[in-house]
């Protein structure tokens, strides 16, 4: 059994903070997994894998799944896991990962079929919604724009149950150029918001034909004036009188749906 | 300035208890709104409005929305709002309202074109979305069958935004046998399952088409087998491999849309 001073577990320690960007200050950016399902989707996706610690009956679970892989599964009591990470942890399992290097731009956009682009997604809950639902509908990418938030912070990891490990994303550095650019890599970019004055629908948006990338904003503020300028169209969703919005990972689930031929 | 021991906001102490079912032990059932956009759904919604409580900002906030409502509006310090409620809140105030009669069934089915229909919902932030999204899709009513919450706990109220208060909701006392009923009614009941052989889609389903009932299950074990043996037929929602679901309000979003004819 591990103790929590073993500095073999030193990943797990603080986890609050382990997860803060490798480009912040302080920041490690690790990449980490909590509870069997999402431990094991970690162990399928390209993060490559550090460390396990575990209670003994969830690093059982995991046995076969952790069999190829060659790095230590520490097996502690709940207080010690508690001790070590900071807090006491629900689901008795945690995996911890590096990072890779981001994904090569051009190469996503020119295999890519149907991608989401985001503008200020900034809150982590509905950014880790939005790539299970991306996971879900098989998107290809998604394009982060300026304002989004990071999707491998341990929150969206977890809200996503580990979906946003296996979508490839990307930060765009020109904004709104890189709109620009996609269209010239031969994507229809089509502005997911309700503000403009006749937007139309998704039906006649057309995003199960041809390369598309969906563009979408944050609930509150939407999309700003110069993305929807961008963009090749803009299509709403209907909605009844007095509601004003669907939480941003609705709309891009909707809109992922009707990408696939609803 | 309200005081903390002043009788006319007993309405609001001890929070978290507050909107315990009336039929459970101790339950008061009060309906909570917190926040300014959920407080104007409440004044907006059939439940009558007992009090207000807030700090001068957000009750000035409101003072064109409570002009015609003949109930006191206490304005308190943050402090003296928390030793109140038993809880620090950050939304500034709070309006609670009674609860009304239960719809009638008969009714509501005599004049709903579209319904949903839940099964064994009983995460309070899962409901509350749905409603939220039944609301955005104008879903005419919704129908809770066994093991579903109340959607007018405090916390689904706050995740859908306020938005359940204006949607119809009654619990079904037969189970499946109301699915019958439904049928006998006019309503094609569509079961939502990624889990039979071969669902038909969403489109063949043709949810825009006459009157139409979607029944809905919680996303970790889904439909009973009795549900889905009761409905007229069974549509999925296409994923892609290795995704084994869609958190139910999304999956709602998707059929609510698909029913106003996406």
């Amino acid at each position: 059994m591990t103790q929590a001073d073993d500095p073999g577990v030193d990943d797990f320690r603080d986890l609050s903070n382990a997860d803060r960007r490798p480009d912040r200050p302080g920041g490690r950016g690790l990449v980490i997994a909590e509870g069997v399902a999402v431990v094991e989707r970690l162990i399928a996706s390209p993060y490559p894998v550090r460390a396990l610690l575990g209670v003994r009956r969830r690093i059982d679970q995991l046995a076969e799944s952790i069999d190829d892989l060659d790095v230590p599964a520490y097996v502690a009591d709940p207080d010690v896991m508690a001790r070590v990470v900071g807090f006491h942890l629900n689901r008795g399992v945690l995996a911890v990962a590096d990072r890779t290097p981001p994904v090569d731009l051009a190469r996503m956009a020119s295999s890519a079929r149907r991608l989401a682009v985001l503008e200020g997604v900034g809150d982590h809950e509905n950014l880790g919604s939005l790539f299970r639902n991306a996971a879900a509908f098989g998107i290809d990418g998604v394009l982060l724009g300026p304002g989004c938030s990071d999707p491998l912070y341990r929150r969206s990891i977890r809200v996503s149950m580990g979906h946003v490990l296996r979508v490839p994303f990307a930060r765009l550095p020109e904004w709104p150029g890189d709109l620009k650019w996609l269209r010239h890599e031969g994507f229809r970019v089509v502005a997911l918001t309700p503000r403009t004055a006749s937007p139309v629908s998704l039906r006649e948006a057309g995003l199960e034909r041809g390369r598309v990338a969906m563009l979408l904003g944050s609930e509150g503020p939407g999309l700003t004036e110069e993305a929807i300028g961008a963009a090749d169209v803009a299509a709403g969703i209907p909605m009844a009188d007095g509601v004003d919005s669907l939480n941003v990972a609705t709309s891009a689930a909707i809109a992922f749906h009707a990408a696939g031929g609803c």
